[in-house]
């Protein structure tokens, strides 16, 4: 099953799980893999960001791909192929697409700054990739360093039908998912769909704006799935409510690096990790931090049950 | 009075209030000076990102300092001083500390990269606004794009006797206090002020990490100062609860940009600006921005009664 | 005497002349303004990063654009305006047309990045200076930081009239000459004036490619001027063989930072300049660079008399 | 063989030859590595940036590497195993050490800033990499955006030990190669390799300060062979007569981008690669610049006959 335009829902960003040792924990992917889908999201991410795919050998990659496309029997699993060349995004992307995957993400190169060589990258990415692959476009400037304007994203949505899904991480990042939703409205450019990232921290008003679901690696994804139930059913208050409740411990999880390390604490404490281990270079996570995280969910169970255990 | 190592509590950075057309409002300036002590700031910071300070000529910069100094008459007043070269720092220092601001702040300037460079800039700074002169150091990576790691924040506060304050906006930032901290009980470090800024969107646990205060821009800066004053007194959740009764405003307005002008827009909504204008270049505030800072205010309003009118 | 796009030949970018102490050494500023008219330059830019303009204040720089443009006695002279913020672009820039400067420079503010934010600063500062007012474009993306394409600078020329000349020092850059001067004829750009900077490193494949002309800051700006006249007088093998004369010296002064110190010197050994102090914070000139400098001299000398003194 | 501290001499930075289909030209592989030892230089590296590692696969990368390798037949060869991650650098360094490489060569990693940052990405990389392998420092901060002063190179090089050559290429960077080897005389840092990149643009002086020679692109190696012996052997002049005659050459391919495409031909016209094919995203290489190249290279031909053919 290929992801297209329709996309929607929650489409968590995993993390890669590891051993102490640094090996990769199969048990736990095979976990992990369950989880998502128990906890409503409609498929999920591998090698992204969260994912420490830079700390990966090309073989690893693979094989976690493999066995995570297996395990999701049919459900959609994306793979992010971003790469320093076409060559390695190409050759990843062939084979991830080969053992089934349903998309690939690729994020802008780094160095990019006019629009025009925004737009040629990733003319050169599709036809690295294979003009039949569909894709997510990561736009993610605090993370790749390039800017995107509203114009040159409908330039790129225009320039690839292949294109399927805009993973929208931009910040301030409101307007423009308003007027992308404009262009599409007037005709002015095709319809796609928008997950947002950047750990939901908007995801409030973000749905308010008409997006079509998160494509976010926050710990909870299972209230992800019910926050945009409740935005889609029109409960509006009560999807600000949930939150409101889960924006403490979301805030913290959203610092960058140590908020990977958080991530996987917290993956770890609700049982689907055996360990929450990271490859180096690994942020530190100092005691302070660990107590913090844990004060938050204690506070967070007085509010959500699914923070209790 | 001067700023020194003790400073504590709140100090708010002030935004520069103009009339529609772009000139100042003077009017306004003196109701928002008025209201910042009556919320119990200590004191306030303008000329700053917030004040909009590289919008303003020379002679605007020193009008609007004399009359935000005098009307303070006599509570501390910090002025920022950060400039493209020495010249122009040193000029606006010398006249401002001449006409009673208790102390200046400093930014790293645009470029620098390696601990020397930055250790130097510092050096050159203090020689031009003068050994005598108190100032803040402001490490704030997102905004200078200069990153100064826990070892070069000890050796500008050690090299530069006149440093006062660091305003600590560093992002993740929470173990840099700690071990800031640290070294100031151990004596590899002499006790300085650390007052927080990033908008206080870790506020929480920065107090809990050891922090004197907050020297920030958030339009509820008398929730501050109950914040601060909670945390002094051991009341740690109280001081949790009231944050997160806040967070979801504090995070809407922490984006880049867009919200200096929602702070202006909630100032006016309290009553203390008569406009919200920003100069130009100003980021754009859409009327669905509008409507959602509303949604927050109102929502706010059911937890915290300073949010009502 | 304004510019316009029909400007060409040589304008050279003038140092700031210092005394040791810091001062500005007016009788050099003379000597100087002089010196440029007689090296056969049409007229010349202060307040440009070679003239140290950040290093001083507003007061000092109006003296010294009242100074240069009384001597030059309605020669044409161009101001650098660039500045933080539009407010201090339009103080300087009134004042210095107001004194009979010719036109001023400014280049895109720090932090942009896509096509749409530069064409809007350009917009903005135009409001800010007067439309009525011409400019020079910089396109120096290796100090400003922002990287102009061929449809971005096409766009910026089209939506301001007021623009003349193009300050062209992007590097690769010679082929964007071609493709501007190609929409120039084609009609898709209206004509301007292209002089080119980044010390002339590429002047003499520039001058082929169709430029007007220099407006850079090399400390023989009498062979700049030769240069040119080879160049439009069709004596392509002379121009470079002068060209590859200088060149040693030209890339060694073309240092960032430890550059300026060498042109000052050089200008302080041909008389113009009574000493080659810079102000703080400025580069180190170290007894090994001047030895090489002398050196470099010395060899040029051998070819190019004007080297001798 | 493996690298150590006393390498000198000529070390080239190698393209990898392509068909014009993008295959690897082997056959030119071959003759270009027969071009390196005919040249006089002692070795040289593969894998760089004007190798076009980037766009090549981890397959294609080792495949280069064994031919070249053996071809090598003992002769020292360096391999670029800069990677986005720790395991791929492990990976492909591991493996052509266990092939027979001198040496590897590695980059710090985008977005490192303060000196902490930096000495920790390269501990971890020798750890990564392992503490037996020789590697080359590649100090570029043009390309590479990370800035490292005089005192982080000797804190890299004193902590750690198998760090045997600095390829220098730092602008400007004239002081800190004497600042290096005072640290050396005075024994505040340990003896290491000084070999200087950036197409050699300052190699005149670079000799002159007390590097050990060269290890870079520039198409004509034999040239670069000659002026270190010269230099060695103390004739000065002679040595710089030979640069000068090079340097519009030199400073022409030097640009980035282009540059590659320049020595590709250039390198193609020294009958050495069957094609100048570069793999996608290639930059332009237009009729005008080619036209250029020719040029430069028929006035080059009057002074050095290695330019005739």
């Amino acid at each position: 099953m290929k992801l297209d335009h329709t996309a929607n829902g929650v489409y968590s960003i995993a993390p890669t799980p590891f051993h102490e040792d640094g090996g990769i924990d199969w048990n736990s992917v095979d976990r992990m893999t369950d989880f998502y889908f128990e906890a409503g999201c409609n498929g999920f991410t591998i090698l992204g960001v969260l994912g420490e795919a830079s700390k990966m050998d090309a073989e690893e990659a693979l094989a976690l791909a493999a066995r995570v496309i297996r395990r999701a029997a049919g459900k959609p699993i994306i793979v992010g192929v971003s790469a320093a060349g076409f060559a390695a995004m190409r050759a990843l992307s062939r084979k991830v697409m080969d053992m089934g995957a349903a998309a690939v993400m690729v994020a802008p190169g780094a160095g990019l700054r006019t629009d025009d060589q925004i737009a040629a990258y990733f003319r050169n990415a599709v036809e690295a990739i294979g003009e039949d692959v569909p894709w997510v476009l990561q736009d993610y400037p605090h993370s790749t360093g390039v800017v995107m304007s509203n114009n040159v994203v409908r330039r790129v949505v225009t320039e690839n039908p292949s294109l399927a899904v805009l993973k929208h991480e931009d910040w301030p990042g409101l307007d423009k998912i308003t007027a992308l939703r404009e262009w599409e409205k007037d005709g002015s450019m095709r319809r796609i769909s928008i997950l947002v990232g950047n750990n939901g921290l908007f995801l409030d008003f973000e749905l308010d704006r008409g997006v079509d679901g998160a494509n976010t690696g926050y710990a909870f994804p299972d209230m992800l799935v019910e926050m945009v139930k409740l935005s889609k059913a029109g409960r509006r208050d009560e999807a600000h409510d949930l939150f409101d409740a889960h924006l403490p411990l979301l805030r913290y999880d959203h610092q960058p690096g140590v908020g990977l390390a958080v991530r996987k604490y917290v993956l770890k404490r609700r049982g689907v990790l055996s360990s929450a281990a990271m490859r180096k270079p690994a942020p530190a996570f100092s005691a302070e931090t660990r107590a913090e995280v844990d004060y938050l969910l204690t506070r967070l169970a007085m509010r959500d049950p699914r923070a209790t255990q």
